[in-house]
């Protein structure tokens, strides 16, 4: 039997679209439209006049429950498991509110994920694979194995991580490398 | 700086007392003492009379939340910690109701081990560490480190793990190891 080659995938701002969520909701509770421009480049959260306010939106409940999904991230998923293991891995624990939205929300979006295959934690330092898709350098950093980073606002200066801008890119970069 | 080893260190069985649980549950559920000697050497819920009971009890609201300390194991763990990494490693998402009650449970017995450290998942085989504590073969059959089992009824008659039978056995085994 092929062994399966594993992939750790993200759930905040690579399964799920948490830039556009944060401008939605910041939109809702403060009544300005920020935009997306306004973000890039900058930490999480900065980006915003009220700097507290991306940090607060994470512990209210609902918010991770109500993420819009990142286009084309069902679609290449699904491609990917034919021929991949794929691992849901989301550092859910420093927002224990979560625990039971992120779980609530793949149930919706992505119920062909086994539970086997979801993995909430703090520090991904702990997770082995052979790739991890995540926007966030410093998950990416101490990873082992092939680190691809999915585009967002908060790393557009961050370069030593190969980029990928959508999950069409995820699709073709793992195969130009397989 | 010295890189410590990590340890993952399973919750059920191992942290808690499952065992003296399910049967406390089984009482109150159903009027009968059960001896621990009869769930010796049999599968997890097969020793009781009504066979689905234990699986029933794991997916009813509470059950997680108000299990037993295993004794020792915050001793223990509060001493591990000067000298290794811990990691609380726990197949909660078969049971998704468990998840705010396991993170409610840790914080209150062991306050101490911070949500970097956490990790609720599936499958175990996702996890890097140098030695797995664990009460289940099936975790630890696929670990790539040092596998100890701790001692429950269910795997009484599985031998080709080292097996510990108190969280003292885990500190004296440790100390025999390094």
């Amino acid at each position: 039997m092929k062994t399966l080659k594993r992939i750790a995938v993200d759930m905040d701002g690579v399964l799920a679209d948490t830039d556009s969520h944060f401008l939605t909701w910041y939109y809702n509770a403060y009544g300005v439209q920020i935009p997306y421009e306004q973000l890039v480049g900058k930490p999480e959260g900065e980006g915003f006049p009220d700097k507290g306010a991306a940090h607060k939106f994470a512990f209210t409940p609902g918010f991770f429950r109500s993420l819009p999904v990142m286009p084309g991230a069902v679609e290449v998923i699904t491609e990917l498991m034919k021929d991949y293991e794929i691992y849901i891995v989301s550092a859910a624990m420093e927002f224990p509110q979560s625990l039971p939205e992120k779980h609530a929300w793949l149930q919706e979006h992505f119920p062909f994920i086994s539970w086997h295959n979801i993995v909430f934690c703090g520090d991904k330092s702990v997770i082995n694979a052979d790739y991890m898709i995540d926007d966030h350098p410093k998950n990416l950093d101490k990873f082992k194995g092939v680190a691809i980073m999915f585009n967002a606002a908060h790393n557009a200066n961050i370069n030593h991580h190969q980029r990928v801008n959508s999950w069409t890119d995820v699709l073709a970069l793992l195969k130009s490398l397989n």
